[in-house]
């Protein structure tokens, strides 16, 4: 709070990006700095936003029959060592356990960096037949993988995030399963986060450790590098021949089953700043929005604040079916209070003044585009609706936008390296899908293959890197 | 589900209360042990029911002003060791993380075992005036607390809870704070869990280490042994004494604030387990279980049986302000459908067969009497809800009236002796509060000072143990 109040200036955006971004992020309350290297607090109005992404996960996994559970933290080391790229994939980021309760421990414990080594572990004792089929669960938790340059939300030692683990009885089953977790999250993207992307196939150099094939979103952040959003994987029978998981099918023969996980973590709220806020802070859009309205009366230090405080105790209540805040506190001007309002990104603004009582009628003001309008008190919370679903849209349009107008199709090297070096964005080029040429582009651009996209077409072309045969065109970008 | 297949009999509750803990835990698929020294696995069956305890804690905690925010998993060893009262409680539990992204750390890092340490770093950075205060704040996360002998729900290396921690700028304040946490825990005991017990004030040898005064709820088990089922703490100064946590005042004058924390655990599902269930297996109450009502309609595999699934799936959408399942799954008699949701403790069995489709009335069997009646399907949802609410009720009166009569008051340490080898229970004794006291009694008879109550009154009589005067009569008992 000490920091709002002394309110520094926030650095513009399209001056020092990075600067804004961690800025923007300690001035309006979502974060701060742990003192343990590479940790974050989430504060409240930043844990809220986690709070309301996890409320429309849940929902739909619940929908779709997937049961929550919950596994243990710590993994015992040999459990990981058992899937080769699986251990190869994530030794270098984990963090070790060697004493416990007072003593050295024989066995090291691992902190969990995501979970499938433990969970099919204990699916191998569960699963015996076709009756045990789907196994559909998920699990809400903290990971953990070591950090060396950490960023707020982005890349922070310990985060927090959903893992979804599910097992199949058929390879159809499982594809569908493994569809379905990303076209879900893609919805949920477009939908809440209000972020446009595109989605599909990780290059082989990209995917998961140990898995078949991994799904993706990727976003595209206003520095013009990409932001993968989730992933889904394809674990086929990888996996489950590792851990030896086995199921008596109807036709009373013993089969391997197939599996997917999918996950989506806090980072997904680093996406959700960069993209939509701008030079007064953030702009939250109002399906994620801890508070969707802050009703601000204009006080004049008159008796005739009581009343203005008595209608907007009124109004709050008449918008029982949204998110709403009153601001009365009082030693504060209402320019302030504008910008810290501003600054915390809520949706809409509702003033309301002596002039309004009178005419009783509210001003309504847009965080996304600032624009003013008068709102009847008779049809508030229908004027509202309207408001929150058009700042709703617009936050999406624009990001659709963006993405489309930094979204370029190149067929030459050296157009590809320049546009990486000035002003980044997708690349859609063709590759021949060689490793090879995927490192050395990266090399030389600091871009990697994003993704396949789900629309790319069967084409003649030539490898953008070295010039060989390519059937499809790729998605290229530098990412964070 | 295997074991549910080829169904063990389950013990009995009073012959091996022990193991028909443990079986009843495994068999009726509410978690399962972890392949990690003192872990366990919460099944979806076990998870649901901490959401739906997190669901009405949360609320209660929202509606009070407490917000949620998450602070680091890893705390630096010397934070932990800046309370000297606090490290020397928890170093014999602690997990140590001493490498890091594959090197040897230079400050090693405890798994939390509670937060105090980094949450109070946090509010001393965050709190500069009046204006911050109070704050108030809950994390819902996972904890770490070595465990040798570990028990499922009861104790477990890591386990799942809330803690909620407020600073206030005055003790009154501080005092109204820490009284609210505690009596929303009984309200939530009560009403919820239907589970009565004793509330008040911990001895100072049982409080928790660093505190100035702990309070708890003491719930009496069916083997006579107390489960503690929540504490909160007033901390008073002494943690922003150590932390460095000031305020500005409105007077102009720089103060020490007042600190509460307070918690409720997984734990609270094991209580749940052994104070209502049976020898059928599991009762859960109506207003916490994850399915409160299951629909078996009754085939008898002719063509008929299409209309008792369309039946029953009217029915629960007629039900869906409850929770409510329907079996339809083949190849199992409707004896052994009935025992399996008796084993999970489902409040309600709704049965649904030919007979009941003709005279259009459901049959419905409690799960804590075994009562059947029928009830009309037209006012199914009424019947339904006074059903689950003579339920709930029943099954707090049976808990409060195990309670009343395993309480015993007891002047002669002999007869206390007697009781605390045989029966158990509750024992409502003058103490004369002196340490030793306490510590030979737990010595000679294994049992604890669980609290004094609230409702104690000031009374002339004799210390159970050392025959001084005592003011007060505090209650033993053996505990889990």
């Amino acid at each position: 709070m000490k920091k709002i109040f002394e309110k520094e200036k926030l650095v513009k955006k399209s001056e020092d990006f990075a600067k804004w971004y961690q800025d923007v992020i300690l001035q309006s309350g979502l974060a701060d700095y742990a003192p343990v290297k590479g940790c974050m607090v989430f504060k409240p109005q930043g844990f809220a936003i986690w709070e309301n992404i996890q409320k429309v996960l849940d929902q739909k996994f619940k929908e779709k029959g997937v049961k929550n559970a919950y596994f243990p933290l710590f993994i015992p080391e040999k459990f990981l060592k058992r899937e080769k790229e699986h251990i190869e994939g994530f030794s270098p980021e984990l963090a070790v356990v060697t004493i416990g309760g007072g003593e050295e421990l024989k066995e090291k414990l691992v902190v969990r960096p995501t979970s499938e080594t433990i969970i099919y572990e204990m699916f191998s004792k569960w699963i015996k037949s076709w009756r045990d089929l789907p196994l559909m669960l998920n699990q809400w938790c903290n990971v953990v993988r070591w950090e060396m340059r950490p960023r707020l939300f982005l890349r922070t030692t310990e985060f927090l995030w959903q893992e979804g683990h599910t097992v199949h009885g058929t390879q159809e089953e499982n594809l569908e399963m493994v569809n379905w977790a990303l076209e879900n999250y893609v919805n949920v993207y477009r939908d809440f986060f209000a972020i446009d992307g595109i989605w599909g196939k990780k290059s082989e150099r990209e995917k998961f450790p140990g898995a078949r094939t991994t799904y993706t979103f990727e976003m595209l952040m206003p520095d013009g590098k990409a932001l993968q959003g989730c992933t889904s994987h394809n674990l086929g029978q990888n996996f489950a021949k590792v851990f030896n998981l086995k199921f008596l099918d109807k036709d009373g023969k013993e089969k391997i089953p197939w599996q997917t996980c999918w996950g989506l973590s806090t980072r997904s709220i680093g996406a959700l700043i960069m993209v939509h806020g701008d030079d007064q802070g953030l702009i939250l859009p109002p399906k994620l929005a801890p508070a969707q309205i802050v009703i601000i009366p204009i006080f004049q230090g008159k008796e005739d604040d009581k009343n203005l405080i008595k209608k907007a105790e009124e109004i709050k209540k008449s918008l029982d079916s949204f998110r709403v805040e009153i601001d009365l506190r009082e030693g504060h001007s209402v320019g302030w209070k504008f910008n810290e309002w501003e600054l915390r990104g809520v949706p809409l603004r509702l003033e309301l003044g002596q002039k309004e009582l009178k005419e009783k009628k509210a001003t309504l003001v847009r965080r996304d585009t600032g624009e003013k309008s008068l709102a009847p008190f008779s049809s508030l919370a229908k004027e509202v609706k309207e408001a929150l679903d058009l700042i709703q849209k617009n936050l999406f349009l624009k990001s659709s936008r963006f993405m489309k107008e930094n979204t370029r199709e190149v067929s030459d090297y050296d157009a590809f390296k320049l546009i990486m070096k000035k002003e980044k964005g997708f690349i859609r080029a063709f590759w021949c899908e060689n490793p090879d040429c995927e490192a050395k582009l990266k090399e030389e651009t600091k871009a990697t293959v994003r993704a396949l996209p789900f629309d790319a077409e069967e084409e003649k072309g030539k490898c953008i890197y070295c010039q060989e045969p390519a059937e499809k065109k790729w998605v290229f970008a530098q990412t964070y």
